[in-house]
């Protein structure tokens, strides 16, 4: 069963507005099985429509439209949606009561305009959008369904949720798809794919894989397809333990979870606190590890050590590591990561300091080498990395090093 | 001259990566005169790209095609590119070279599939991306311009302004298009409409506006289409004098620079140095004023003070403050600032404590209630906020006032 979504209107087009509705319909709609094949991304004109619906409607039997249904004048997807089925628009009782009330509602005055909201299709199924004025409509032609939706993200939701799912499930006998991510953390793309080449030339027919790499971390997804979901899972369960035997790469999850929310339930667990102490991340280690809710509990502080002279008075690194090792250097690292173990009083201290570019290299310490350095209960350990060269890049690798090798203590 | 983006990757129609790709594409080709019309987002399968290829030839000017040229087996846009001009893959000499540096410079051992990176369609214009392995690959047929790139974001872009932008500009007979950004901080989008709204009824025919708005930021662009730049330029810089007459939004710049790196160049002039002391951003005011290439010039240090205890000992926040005033309170950011600006040693330390949600709001002080102080040369001075209710919001509004705020001191 597939799905061609029709994302109506010239913001997207000239990126002023990034397209998150289709991400979002597209993940959902797998959760029930029917998979979305395209996107069309179009201009709010009148002959773009229609030749969408044109396209889609020959290569899908889910077109979803959003986009263009509001009151104004540039808003024409309604008017063409109706065209494009020869039927007129006739005022939908139900959904002119809607608004009516939702005008009540706001104590806003109810305009000519907004009664052009309830008008709908002839014959189509009105969809009532609970959380806003304009209607969702479904329509059938030739054994294909067409929804026009609203582009407002939270009340595309609703409809989805609430009024297209439950149909959809209904009308169509749908098959079931699994995915399932793995997470990891120090290897690249390639080098994962070579190492399990085997498993990967030998998938089972049903199942794909797929490498979705960012700085630091590569996320691997399986998907299979079949008809009973407990034995999809177990076939992914199964190849993800091969894959796992394999990979040297540092797995630290098997769903789509950040490693930052991995190792604040680790700390809950264990009942252990974290600072940090930072000069090439400059607080942005702190920020992340900060980010997932409730990580007050077991983040306690950090300092942000961008001049050397900080890393002296607060930290208490020495002025013989200063001078004979310089700021980027395993003693200076340690230092700072026992510094700021000591005073946040915390059980663990991530320490960062390195080139993060664009200038400072030198041929010793090329840009993008960092010493990133934890200060545990039983010591401090530290290892020197080479991030390469783009300056936001090495900031987010070491930040994910950083978390990784961390993570790596809570086992 | 119109385009239509291809772009491929199953993890963009399950919803796994957003398309921010397009979205960017499509706002940088409009600033050089070009139109996207369409974006097709696609699977990564054989035939959804040849039917894609096919759709855009006949419609566009220009296909540009992104994803899918990674070195593994779910990677198949170039075979299917060359397929389509009826051409083979051969290895070009320039593009291996450059594969080969890259290991070498990484000192990583290079594997037999990252020497298929350098298989160019026969015939092809390779485009050399400098940050990754995969060329960019530039096609003609019937007078259409093909160029597939990878969808690693920054490749993407790097090969779009190195390597597309100037070959598109030689290729095509463009329009004279000027645009010019003033970014505004403090007021929303439908104010400062409101504001300006007789200017902008009354902007020349060929002269566009648009509201660009980010959590605490509005940046208006105005653009203009005609056949003299310098007259273009003239026209548009005597439209923002009216506008900076009429707004009360903070103007902090007539250009797309970021409100830190205003800031920097400020401090710098001034020979002025900066700290901050951090609860309810956790660093990531101190990663956004060090991310300027040259602040450790002037940026010197942070405290993250995420626990009270912390907000104490290192900051001296006084017990009582804390106890009758609370941590999200005047008196405590005022001596947060003033203990950083001590401690660091700094000409200014701004200082943030607020709630960011999603838990810990009370009648009194709602989630996101956020207080900003800053110590100058002359004294301490604070204010509060109200950022809404979503935590990342939150973060990003107190961050970016902070920074309007701390810019106010610097005229």
């Amino acid at each position: 069963m597939n799905c061609i979504v029709v994302s109506i209107g010239d913001e997207l087009l000239i990126g002023q507005t990034i397209n998150t509705n289709a991400g979002w319909m597209g993940k959902e709609l797998n959760k029930i099985g029917v998979e979305v094949t395209e996107v069309l991304t179009i201009s709010d004109k009148g002959d773009a429509i229609k030749s969408a619906l044109d396209y889609a409607s020959v290569r899908a039997s889910i077109v979803l439209l959003t986009g263009g249904l509001g009151p104004t004048k540039d808003d024409i997807t309604k008017k063409v949606f109706a065209d494009y089925f020869n039927v007129p628009l006739v005022e939908n009782k139900e959904a002119l009561e809607h608004v009516e009330n939702f005008f009540k509602r706001y104590k806003r005055p109810m305009l000519p305009i907004n009664r052009l909201q309830a008008l709908v299709p002839k014959e189509c199924t009105m969809l009532l959008n609970k959380v806003g004025t304009a209607p969702g409509m479904w329509m059938e032609k030739n054994n294909t369904v067409f929804v026009s939706m609203p582009g407002v993200p939270y009340e595309m939701k609703y409809l989805m949720e609430y009024e297209v799912f439950p149909r959809v499930i209904e009308r169509f006998n749908l098959p079931v798809i699994v995915h399932k991510t793995m997470m990891t953390l120090g290897l690249g793309e390639s080098y994962i794919a070579e190492e399990i080449r085997d498993i990967e030339n030998n998938l089972p027919e049903h199942v794909k894989i797929a490498y979705l790499p960012s700085p630091g971390l590569v996320k691997l997804r399986l998907t299979a397809r079949g008809e009973q979901k407990n034995i999809l899972e177990e076939t992914i369960d199964h190849l993800f333990d091969q894959i796992e035997a394999k990979v040297s790469a540092e797995v630290y999850a098997r769903e789509e979870v950040s490693v930052e929310e991995v190792l604040g339930t680790k700390l809950l667990e264990k009942g252990c606190t974290i600072s940090t102490a930072e000069s090439c991340t400059t607080g942005a280690l702190a920020a992340r590890i900060a980010s997932v809710s409730g990580a007050s509990r077991y983040f306690i502080g950090s300092t942000v050590a961008y001049a050397n002279n900080v890393k002296k008075t607060l930290l208490g690194v020495t002025d013989n590591t200063l001078s004979t090792q310089g700021a980027v250097s395993q003693e200076c690292v340690e230092q700072m990561a026992l510094g700021a173990q000591k005073m946040f009083g915390t059980d663990y201290a991530i320490a960062t300091s390195g080139i993060a570019g664009p200038t400072g290299g030198s041929e010793e310490k090329p840009i993008g080498t960092v010493w990133i350095g934890i200060a545990t209960p039983h010591g401090v350990v530290s290892e020197r990395y080479q991030m390469g060269k783009i300056r936001d890049r090495v900031v987010e690798k070491t930040i994910l090093t950083a978390l990784g090798k961390m993570l790596s203590f809570m086992k």
